[in-house]
């Protein structure tokens, strides 16, 4: 494999395509804005979705299937949400092609036209409160925990493999609550559990805050997000909870008797992660050999390469080495192909980012060593084959701690402070990264500051502290700092 | 929870609609066709899927994902698919709604009509060969064993819940091979996988068989099927597995280099399996009480009952089964609560198919035993504490294979051989279920007998014997016997 991929300084956008090119993870395909998600690529989403299964599922989350379709008139019902999600989305009008009568392949029906236009889901809400109002009677029905692993599309006019395109697959969670303490604490809860995924599982530290009402989520009373911070210093938002208050509830007119006797509204969350997340994990610690992965992630952890050859006695340590890393629960790939050479692939399973691999020779072997190397910090080690594979164990925890370890690093040298415009631009213009400012609290100047500079409001960080001061941009008095960025 | 269900003698149809229902495995939704799958019902489709991807994992296949759309032109591209696939499906016209310049509600924007109109994938060869002509350019690029778990439309006139419906979820392998004999290899080995799903996992015994012309895939060389025997005498196909020639490679032009160094069009496999089986579940083995479920795919396999009430003492006996069930892998429920009675919580679990129910009274408590129900036979037996676990163990085993069993004897029974077409219209008109008979082997004589029977061939079984015979209906010679049963 040729290291034909272009280096992150010199054109970032390019290096990240060229990544998730070389490295097999997607294709474009035939339908404009939909990729083609390869083997390698979505195996690594599967680690991602197994694991968040299980946390919804330990949270008491139970998984469900929804149409996916939604009846137009669905989307006008509540007033947010329609500005929203109604604009940019795929619009089926008929069932039916029929041979052309020209004999020329096949067009549509014109007599199977339907009578209400189907949207193919840009995100669920609508449906399913539609739903709910058949399964919420009484107090007694709540809470629903239900979430759905599903495709749904968004018509983008931009768009890049896994960051932004027309379909794409997620998990949407949509619960529905006896009282608004409840479904707070619920669209809380989720926020932590991405918070946790996010740095536990995929070594991506973020910061957890509440979107500005210019970012909130249509339909939403208060969203919740976490921010990560990609190499290049733009941010992305990684997953957003939302507490929805009682919008949906009444405008799907979902009611519910309580213990009390009376009738309220139910109140609503929902919440989601997408196949953007491995647009993150690939931008958050790739670098100019290829794709980094985390080990807890990484759908292959250590690949063993016989050196130069599968001889027979070399095989033999490999399959052991093998054997025992598998009982210990690690994936393990034994490289025997014999047509390709040993440097040929090393550089395949760098650009694959195997996090660790292990060579194995004949000299190093009278020496009953092998050689060692990670992919993280590319160090190479002999090591001895006694315990060969508790090393291999321990190696792996530390790659995976020393991935979170280096994005902290990085987030930390590229998060500023600025005390006034000045300052902001020459940060935003200059190195990029977080930026804290304080900021009045109004939509116009958020407006007038992205219209300015790019850099979005990025949340309202769960940890901001109280402290007077002046907004950046109108002078105005400020409660606290909150965190712009440009954003993907 | 009344016994609201229909009997099967009373109407068949309505006691599996009653037991979707009842049980809580599926909703009808707002749009036409379209079911939602609720948690009860997506729980055993998650069971079936889970080990289905690690029975296609363990033969090599790799997951992917590819687009839900289609392009128009793709379905013309192979001659006899257009005919099968292109006729009743979700057509995308438009990409974008607008506000209803008359204020009520969204509008399709007629300004954005797509130049291509996209179909929501039927089935996804076309789109997948068409990606796979950049894939194979060389016999090391082969085979590809691929597998995608995706949802998929037809738009069915008349919809059942899970056994047909406009939208369903499904997984469909599309493989690619250098040589003939390697595709046939690979599409009877699905075929073998799906015949042991059925059996080992679904208890629901299959006839192996290859389907007639008129009966088989659009675009398929051979169609291989399993077919298993509902309670009211009629078929269903349970699941296919197409070997398909070269004529997707014909139709996307996707050639490779032999290791001779000529170059080949590429030989191909398609496999599918979808939500269909978990209806097929439903009718293999519930009764008039409601769904019963196989140990193996019941998401819940032991309930725990505290009679009459969730005692402290009750409790700490229910919890310390519970945790040894667990520990062995047996998913557990107890049913701490206080407002509903015993005999209500038996009724329900009984709805639900839960296959064993663990009651604990403070009676039997005193002489050290529990009283244990299986849901199959709904026999009862006292059983001591000591080893309770080991026993519940053998128990769920003993259920599994008595539900096998059961349904091996039902199609014994369901099984008739017709002479002739006198004795074959008695057969299907009567008790219904499989017949064997001879057939000249034309697809005139095939189309007839549907004609005037609605029977149809379910499959050339694969273990027919050769013997000399004449065909029922066309008197004909016929070099053996087939399958046929009236079909969902």
């Amino acid at each position: 494999m040729a290291k034909e991929i272009t280096s992150r300084e010199e054109n970032y956008s390019q290096w990240y395509l060229d990544i998730v090119k070389k490295a097999g993870l997607a294709d474009n395909s035939a339908v404009r804005g939909c990729m083609v998600i390869k083997p390698y690529g979505y195996a690594i989403w599967e680690k991602m979705r197994d694991q968040l299964d299980k946390m919804f599922k330990e949270t008491g989350h139970v998984n469900a299937y929804f149409p996916l379709f939604i009846p137009k008139s669905f989307l006008s019902k509540e007033a947010q949400h329609v500005d929203g999600f109604a604009k940019e989305c795929a619009v089926v009008t008929h069932h039916r092609l029929m041979n052309d009568p020209n004999g020329s392949g096949v067009i549509v029906d014109p007599d199977a036209k339907l009578e209400e236009e189907l949207i193919v889901r840009p995100t669920s809400e609508t449906i399913i409160w539609h739903t709910y109002k058949d399964w919420i009677k009484s107090y007694r029905d709540l809470p629903l925990l239900i979430n759905q692993w599903a495709n749904v599309v968004r018509w983008e006019l931009r768009t890049r493999p896994f960051l932004r395109t027309t379909e794409f697959l997620w998990q949407e969670g949509h619960t529905a609550h006896a009282t608004q303490t409840e479904a707070i604490a619920e669209s809380k809860l989720m926020h932590e559990i991405y918070a946790k995924f996010a740095e536990e599982w995929m070594a991506m530290p973020v910061v957890k805050g509440s979107k500005s009402d210019n970012e909130r989520f249509a339909g939403a009373v208060d969203t919740f997000t976490i921010e990560a911070l990609m190499q290049d210093g733009k941010a992305l938002q990684a997953g957003t909870s939302h507490f929805l208050g009682q919008n949906f509830a009444k405008a799907f007119d979902v009611k519910f008797t309580t213990d009390q006797n009376t009738e309220e509204y139910v109140w609503a969350t929902s919440w989601g992660v997408s196949t953007r997340l491995v647009g993150a994990l690939i931008m958050t610690h790739s670098d100019d050999e290829g794709l980094v992965l985390p080990p807890k992630l990484a759908p292959t952890q250590v690949v063993i390469i016989p050196i130069p050859k599968p001889e027979a006695e070399i095989m033999l340590v490999a399959d052991k080495i093998a054997d025992a890393l598998k009982a210990r629960g690690i994936s393990v790939l034994v490289d025997a192909d014999e047509k390709n050479r040993p440097g040929f692939k090393f550089a395949e399973y760098e650009m694959k980012g195997i996090p660790v691999r292990v060579g194995i020779g004949k000299r190093d072997l009278a020496e009953n060593k092998v050689e060692i190397a990670r992919r993280d910090t590319k160090e190479k080690s002999f090591v001895s084959l006694d315990g060969v594979d508790a090393y291999i164990d321990d190696l792996l925890n530390e790659i995976q701690e020393n991935l979170l370890q280096r994005s902290k690093d990085f987030r930390t040298e590229m998060t500023s402070e600025a005390k006034n415009m000045k300052e902001f631009n020459e940060i935003i213009n200059g190195k990029g990264g977080f930026v804290y400012a304080h900021w009045d609290g109004t939509g116009e100047t958020e407006q007038k500051i992205k219209e300015e500079t790019k850099a979005t409001i990025r949340c309202i960080p769960d940890d901001a502290v109280d402290e007077l001061g002046v907004c950046i941009y109108s002078g105005k008095p400020s409660a606290r700092k909150v965190l712009f960025a440009r954003a993907y």
